[in-house]
C-alpha cells in the first residue's frame, strides 16, 4: 500500500478545499457512514482507520476498523455479504466519510436484514412508548447460517 | 422532560426485539446519522445525549450533543436552517441513531450547502490523486450572513 493523504490544512482548505485531508481522531480513526448505492438507504455506521481506507480504495471492497478487536475487517469476510463501493464522499470537516456501496448479495447486517436500521420508534404528539415497529419483516439470510459463533466478524462494527 | 427509555437488556432483545433501549456509550452519547426524509440524501453526523434525543422528539426539531462544547444545542438556533423530524430509525446494536429530516429553510451544512457531505473523491483505477469533486456548486446560503462569529453553533457538530 502506497496511498498517501495529505494533513489537515487550514479550517478553509479544510472545510472549503478540493483536496482531501482526512482529520483521523486521537485514535486514527474516522467515523464512515455507508448507503445503498441505488436507493440510498443507509445501511450501517462503521469506522475506518487509514488502512482500511487505503484497502476500501485498492481493493473496491468496504473495510473497516473494528474499535473493539483493534483490527481491520472486510464487510463480509465470513457472511459473503461484501459491500461493493461505488462512491466515496467526505464531509465538510473531514471526519466522517460517506460511501455509497453495492450489495451483491442482498444484505448488510449481521442480525441478517438488508439495513442495520430495520427498525424505527414509534413517536405520536411528541412523544414515545419506545415501541420499535420493523421496517423489514423479512430477514434476507439466516445468520446462523453464515456464522461462526467463535468468531462473529461483524458484530461489533460501530463499538 | 420526563422520557424514560428502557436500560438495555439481553443481546437479544436488543438487536431482535421491538422495545427501543439505547446503548449510551461511556460519554453517555449516541451517534446520529441525519438524512433527508424525501430523498434519502445524508446530511450531516451528529450526536445525541438523552436529553438531545427527548428534546427531539418532544419539539420535533432536531437537536445534538455537542462534544466539544459539552451542551446540547439545536440545529439552526443561530443559522436558522434548523432540520423537522419525520421518522427516527435505531440501528441493530442501538448504539446509533438515525434521523430523517426536511429542511424548511434548503440546508443543512454549516459551510452554506444543503449537506455537509458536497464533496465526492475523485477515484480511478483503484487509486486516487486525493483531489474532491463538488457534488453542489452553488451554496444554499452564506454562512456569514447568519452567524455571529463569537459563536458559531454547527461548527462543530461531529466533534
Amino acid at each position: 500500500m502506497n496511498l498517501q493523504f495529505p494533513k489537515p490544512l487550514s479550517l478553509y482548505s479544510i472545510e472549503e478545499g478540493n483536496i482531501l485531508m482526512p482529520r483521523f481522531d486521537l485514535q486514527n480513526i474516522l467515523t464512515c457512514v455507508t448507503q445503498e448505492a441505488n436507493t440510498n438507504e443507509v445501511l450501517m455506521l462503521g469506522y475506518m482507520n487509514q488502512s482500511a481506507l487505503q484497502l476500501t480504495i485498492e481493493t473496491g471492497y468496504a473495510h473497516y476498523y473494528s474499535r473493539a478487536r483493534k483490527k481491520i475487517w472486510k464487510k463480509g469476510e465470513q457472511s459473503g455479504q461484501t459491500q461493493v463501493v461505488k462512491t466515496i464522499l467526505i464531509d465538510d470537516d473531514q471526519d466522517t466519510i460517506l460511501i455509497k456501496v453495492t450489495l451483491p448479495k442482498g444484505a448488510s447486517c449481521h442480525v441478517g436484514y438488508r439495513s442495520c436500521f430495520f427498525r424505527q420508534l414509534n413517536c405520536k404528539n411528541k412523544t414515545t412508548d419506545n415501541s420499535l415497529n420493523f421496517l423489514e419483516t423479512q430477514k434476507v439470510y439466516n445468520p446462523d447460517d453464515v456464522y461462526i459463533l467463535s468468531g462473529k466478524e461483524d458484530l461489533d462494527h460501530n463499538l
